[in-house]
């Protein structure tokens, strides 16, 4: 893609509104823009990260046996009057009367519609176990939305259902959700903690919010120093019965609490030395609440012996659009954004020194036809510029070509996590990106 | 995928509540399910449907040079004040009012929002011409939602906006989107023919609607039969403004046009023998409307010569929700939906006729791992259900394994299309599925 033609309105000055770095940068760097209070749209390179993460997001979910599916974003009322959770929600729920003068909403969650869709579908208890996910605009009325898209109105949410025989089962694809979401937040690149939280709205018995830490987290934390250590991709747990209660054993065994569940008994109980405080983001947060949908919607299929069965369920939320921010504010500088390879928009920066020099376009070009994953600088402009906006749209590799180098069919080659730079011939240059 | 664990409940009889064959198909072959009068979710096979056709309609925008964002659902009153069309849009418009009694709305269309994006992000002539598109859900308040997903009120909708300098660039925009949407259609073997059409509430001075052939297609249509024989994509007409020219001359030379722009004299000219009337599905509609929305939205641009520029504006839509039962409209048979290939679902259903028999499970098995793209039937039910199931569900290909074959490692495949069968070694059967 060639920058003189991509839709990419940087910002050289910090926008007043934003007061998160996360905020400033998306705005900056031309990901975002409001359209109202917490609702954004996704200019053309924002988007290509949200979808970066939400691919990755699937495919974990794909792995751990969940199925995609995608309800719609408005909802008859009736259904949250069955659950009774219609009142209980609140003004967060945003409540549209349609031309008829049905109650309808905008969904904030779909507990209540997958299981009436699930309850439609399923004839016996050999539909158990099920998970089914989807990916869908969510909106939730903040009474002051703020810090861009990490507390929205309008979201981007991944949220799973699952659905089980018995409490045993639903423990299983509990944890099956849990490692899936360890998996997914370190291939973003995201150092994220399972912390024993409250239900809130959604209800239920066991809940963990997935916390990563950032000074601007909406919620206190409390967490055993060990949780940094460990890598729990690599550490090759599967998603079979046994493996998933040795995971989560092990992801247990350490404390890690939210204020509003901070046992103070149990937290005397880690050494001082590694005891933690600080602030963090909630990026996920998973539930195990039973019957309290599938009993008032009537969800009961037949079991083995003809007996009814009423299936337990748990769901599973990540914030899609929220982990864009969320990966800024883990990995940023003073100049700018600093994109894990994995999420990146583009997978290197071709800067082109001397646009309409035909040494320098043909170095260029021959780079470009290499990496076909890049953004060409060809504006006519300034080299600070250049580099000025390369380092604050943050792709992972810069590749810098310009006529004193054209010569020798040699570029520059910066690493933007490390600010290192290396001059290389064409070939080792393109080997270098692509790694 | 193993259907015994895959969330399909496709249902035996026909829904009373569907009227024409795609709505009833699409329900029977477990692809979507009403959740409120013209809202739909989709099942995990539907949204592999609706997926394909999204990709391919994104290709197509891409290849011809448009640039995808992503705006938000719900925008603000307010712009839609400014530009006039508040008022005018009448109960079709969903409007919601906030938490804070704001006046929001869920969009129908986007020509507002992308107006004042495009405009707080370009900043000269040198940002023209530029084409934007999304592919996002919209909500249209049907007094009568009918026909499934073809006339839903949420919809996904791909639309796209051009800004040129002027009329003449303008129009080069119009034809490569017309250009474009030629390729979509074909490429999801529709045969669509643009039409003469009303501009309706988007405005402007000339208008071209996509039309398939259905007799359940809510416009009366009248058409040149010339039009049916031409292959447009393999033409080979580019993008070039040349090439563009001469495509939009071949395309505009022979009569078509809805009843609302039919005109009887120029009517009167087509040969009888090739004079053709019937009805038809819109599946695309494009706009030219110059500065009906830059000029009230205060879009406005330096000049080479530092003069202000108003820029040239079209809109161009493509129902990809509508498309699934479009094609399901021109591609069934009474045993069920015939996929063409590049929608369907999954390459191949592979069908085991006796599951629990080793020899029979362990040839499916092998056929399956060669043709990764399947929906392997290993439910415990009886051959003329998986049969029957099979052809409902549509997929282009079936490969029947059962004991007898198994001992000869043959199996018989079936094209549903043409319902031929032939019994082949795996070897070969693979090879003609994957053709």
């Amino acid at each position: 893609m060639r920058l003189s033609q991509y839709f990419l309105p940087t910002l050289k000055e910090n926008p007043s509104e934003a007061q998160i770095v996360s905020h400033r940068l998306m705005l900056r760097a031309g990901l975002v823009r409001q359209q109202a209070a917490g609702i954004y749209a996704w200019l053309p390179l924002g988007l290509r990260v949200l979808n970066r993460i939400e691919q990755i997001v699937r495919e974990e979910q794909d792995a751990a046996g969940a199925q995609e599916v995608l309800m719609p974003t408005i909802q008859p009322a009736e259904l949250w009057q069955q659950s009774g959770r219609y009142e209980d929600y609140g003004k967060e729920m945003l409540r549209i009367e349609d031309r008829h003068g049905r109650a309808m909403l905008y969904g904030p969650t779909n507990e209540e519609m997958i299981t009436t869709i699930f309850k439609d579908g399923a004839k016996s208890y050999r539909d158990l176990p099920k998970n089914l996910y989807h990916i869908q605009w969510k909106f939730r009325d903040e009474v002051r939305p703020r810090f861009g898209v990490m507390r929205g109105r309008e979201f981007l949410m991944k949220d799973a259902y699952s659905f089980d025989v018995d409490y045993e089962g639903a423990v299983v694809s509990y944890r099956a959700m849990m490692l899936a979401y360890m998996r997914t937040f370190q291939r973003l690149g995201l150092k994220a903690i399972p912390m024993v939280a409250d239900t809130g709205p959604i209800g239920g018995d066991l809940s963990h919010e997935f916390i990563i830490l950032a000074e601007t987290g909406e919620s206190e934390i409390f967490y055993d120093a060990d949780f940094e250590a460990v890598d729990w991709v690599s550490a090759g747990y599967g998603y079979t019965p046994d493996s998933l209660a040795k995971f989560y054993g092990e992801m247990t065994a350490r404390y890690a609490a939210t204020s509003e569940k901070h046992d103070t008994k149990a937290w005397a109980e880690v050494p001082a030395a590694r005891q933690r405080t600080g602030r963090g983001i909630e990026v996920g947060h998973i539930f195990y609440f039973g019957t309290k949908y599938s009993a008032p919607l009537g969800l009961s299929l037949a079991g083995p012996d003809g007996k009814p069965i009423v299936p337990h369920m748990g769901s599973y939320g990540v914030g899609v659009s929220r982990l864009v921010g969320a990966v800024i504010e883990a990995s940023h500088d003073a100049n700018g954004i600093i994109w894990p390879d994995p999420v990146a928009p583009f997978r290197a920066a071709i800067i082109n020194l001397k646009p309409g020099d035909a040494a320098t376009d043909a170095l260029c070009a021959s780079v470009a036809a290499k990496i076909p994953d890049h953004l060409l600088d060809d504006r006519d402009a300034r080299a600070g510029e250049k580099f000025a906006d390369a380092d604050l749209v943050g792709l992972p590799w810069q590749v810098i070509a310009g006529p004193r180098g054209a010569a020798a069919g040699r570029v520059e080659v910066k690493r933007r996590a490390t600010g290192e730079r290396v001059e290389l011939s064409v070939e080792d240059a393109v080997a270098r990106v692509l790694g």
